[in-house]
């Protein structure tokens, strides 16, 4: 009997372990983190291009280049005497012109001459910042195969980054393929959306897939509408890559781009005068008041 | 007369260069660029921490590490297949206990197999953590060896740190030293100050120097006058650190301590009933109104 028992406890927790594994078995967990942890290093790469860019401009102020890859190695190669020559310069940037001005710019410059110790300390932080770009380009590669494998149609219509952020915004997959086209266009813009309900201010247009091109760049008044019809496209792309996996991106695609001429060739709107708007959207507009008064 | 005005004029630009140059000539400015990247690089380090323990725990559920170092280290060495061994994760994170709990784990861990692509990404975002506390050490060391050139009686009775902080506050070793004690105390609690200025919040009792383990454990009631202690001492000693480059830290420190257990011993105020808070310090009490109605 306590034989038994025993038995059966650990087959029990052996199933429980089984159907918790299962649950992390596809891909889209690790998908989720790449996403994450590319945003978050690309603003790390900023962070420490800024402060790259004003430290190295104590021993060369006069320089200026214009991304964290060309200036890291530029700062990697500068050392005391201030002797590089043209050809170093070119091979950290890779631009000949350039570095004959940036070599000539050098002899004359009014920089401070660094101690060994400085330099030593500024080429670690450059090399950091080669390694941090790097990684973000090998996330980026990870990212693009996975959204592949994971999200065909939904990257074939919108791009890889668009795709990755909408799945982590949801959570999981199966989340997301259940999202109607409303959701999907509001992914991200939640917040916008809460203060909307909360306070009464203007409601989004759209949240993640405000990245892409095509909503960008539309017309103001426009804008709205062609999110609308990424997300109703989108919203059916989702559901092909979770359920059926088949590839239809392509006939949404054409739908999209026809979607587009149609819409575009609407006329301009004319902006409601100021009287008739604070008439007609009186309950959209914020009125210093919170709506709703529940626990928070 | 042509080419004297041509003289002239390249003379000029050249000694304005030379000011120029002398102004930066000290090593301060790369001390105030160091502490900044290391605060930057610590909250970098933080958040991609946090990232891996997360994303390691799709794999690794089980696992527990307390540092960036051994998380790291630990992700580097986990493959496809599980087989990583005690006397590896030994060697990984310097805990033969700690191995032996985690080996033992791995093996009946629920965490998710890797597919190869997954496990060369997580790696490669490993590799980026390990450099980034490579390069934190590295500026620790720097930032300790430069405040001792420049800062020597304030790191004394203060810390390589803090002693760097106020200084990348300040913005100069010259502002740095004509500072009075009041200026010195509140250091980087400019936010604070302002909102007590503007909004007659509660004035703030200290800056930078609140991370003075001496000032941060002391009694409640007494932290205020501590940090004031403190700041004034700081502020001869940056006077010495500046003007005369004596040694006066030693003294200082002592009349610290004797100051901290002056202080000490004096009998734990009575916090006054909220009626007579009100009646005495009304003025200081924010009445939600702001003080000030000048332009910003």
């Amino acid at each position: 009997m306590e034989n038994d028992f025993d038995e059966l406890r650990k087959r029990m927790i052996k199933s429980a372990k089984e159907k918790i594994k299962m649950n992390y078995e596809s891909e889209e967990y690790a998908l989720i983190q790449a996403i994450n942890a590319y945003n978050e290093a690309l603003k790390s790469q900023n962070l420490f291009y800024e402060r790259l860019t004003e430290w190295y401009g104590l021993y060369f102020p006069e320089v200026s280049v214009s991304s964290p890859k060309a200036l890291a190695s530029l700062a990697l190669i500068l050392n005391s005497d201030r002797s590089i020559g043209k050809e170093a310069i070119e091979s950290a940037i890779g631009d000949a012109g350039k570095a004959e001005s940036i070599a000539r710019k050098l002899e004359g410059s009014i920089g401070r001459l660094m101690g060994e110790e400085e330099r030593n300390v500024i080429i670690e932080y450059a090399k950091l910042l080669l390694d941090m770009s790097d990684s973000i380009e090998k996330l980026d590669a990870y990212i693009s195969a996975a959204v592949g494998r994971l999200l065909p149609n939904t990257a074939y219509i919108t791009e890889d980054k668009i795709a990755a952020e909408l799945l982590s915004k949801a959570g999981s997959m199966e989340r997301l393929a259940t999202f109607p086209a409303s959701t999907v266009q509001l992914l991200g813009a939640e917040k916008a959306l809460f203060k909307h309900i909360k306070f009464g201010s203007k409601p989004p247009k759209y949240g993640v897939i405000f990245k892409l091109p095509e909503v960008t760049n539309a017309r103001k008044d426009l804008k709205g509408r062609i999110a609308r019809l990424y997300a109703t496209k989108i919203a059916m792309a989702l559901k092909a890559d979770y359920y059926t996996k088949n590839f239809i991106a392509e006939k949404l695609k054409n739908d999209i781009s026809n979607g587009i001429k149609r819409i575009s060739s609407s006329p301009i709107k004319e902006k409601p005068k100021r009287e008739q708007r604070m008439g007609q959207n009186q309950h959209r507009k914020f009125d210093g008041k919170k709506r709703f008064h529940g626990r928070r």
